[in-house]
């Protein structure tokens, strides 16, 4: 990408929202996910699920996360100076996403801060929040990034 | 699996801790996860990697954390009356995991309760310790499983 264009950490501001695309949970990949990493019953055993609490399959959380993540970098972060993540907090799955659901999600700031030992860096704070086809929130997290500074060290 | 040896809510004791066993970073798998879920350039670009803050390619924190549900799955949920997670909160990524590291991980118990609005189901909370093979620490994470009650509404 053209270098002059990326987001760097002073064009991040508390406030700022946007959103980022939607994505299809597809069947197959959805069981091939959770068959890899999360094979419980109501993920991957089509009778089990429907005896279950959820009636029937349901994604593993991580998979709407990942789906998530990769929203996350198609829309703004491959397009920034991201230097990684350091951590998320509060995720929470409201409601199942079923195969076949389409999810879109939200991005706001909620707080940026320099980072007190690395010039170069500042950290930003983000929430993200999920919803289905029938604009039912889904998810929501809150997690912090990395991102190199236009000017290092310099006030905001 | 034989329902009589299924874990049930009563069966979890803050201050319960034990291994989950332990995974490989497969360096193709890596690469496949990253493509499809965290396509950053320090995931699945080499080159990009290596010039990098990382100093070369590292594993989604995604997949870290898939790799960790899945030792969760096989090594207590699926002998347990699991029902699903509310969420988890905490996330925190360390230390890189790079391709062939080999990660094991540890729960602990934090707390349970029953559930105020479920008298068939009961909350645990627990923590989750990730190492590498040098026993460094490269995650933690926190967060709620809903397990169904082996005396529903009883006193525990």
């Amino acid at each position: 990408m053209d270098e002059t264009h990326k987001h760097y950490w002073e064009d991040f501001h508390p406030g700022d929202t946007a959103p980022m695309g939607e994505k299809r949970m597809d069947a197959e990949e959805m069981l091939a996910f959770a068959s890899a990493y999360d094979p419980q019953p109501f993920h991957v055993d089509d009778a089990a699920a429907r005896r279950s609490i959820y009636g029937g399959l349901i994604a593993s959380g991580w998979h709407t996360v990942a789906l998530v993540m990769r929203m996350m970098v198609d829309s703004y972060l491959n397009a920034s100076a991201s230097l990684g993540s350091p951590g998320v907090e509060n995720v929470r799955w409201m409601k199942p996403v079923r195969p076949g659901d389409t999810i879109r999600a939200t991005r706001t700031v909620l707080e940026t801060r320099a980072s007190a030992s690395r010039p170069e860096m500042g950290i930003v704070k983000s929430r993200w929040e999920v919803f289905n086809q029938n604009d039912e929130m889904v998810m929501t997290m809150e997690g912090y990034g990395m991102f190199e500074r236009r000017n290092p060290g310099k006030a905001k």
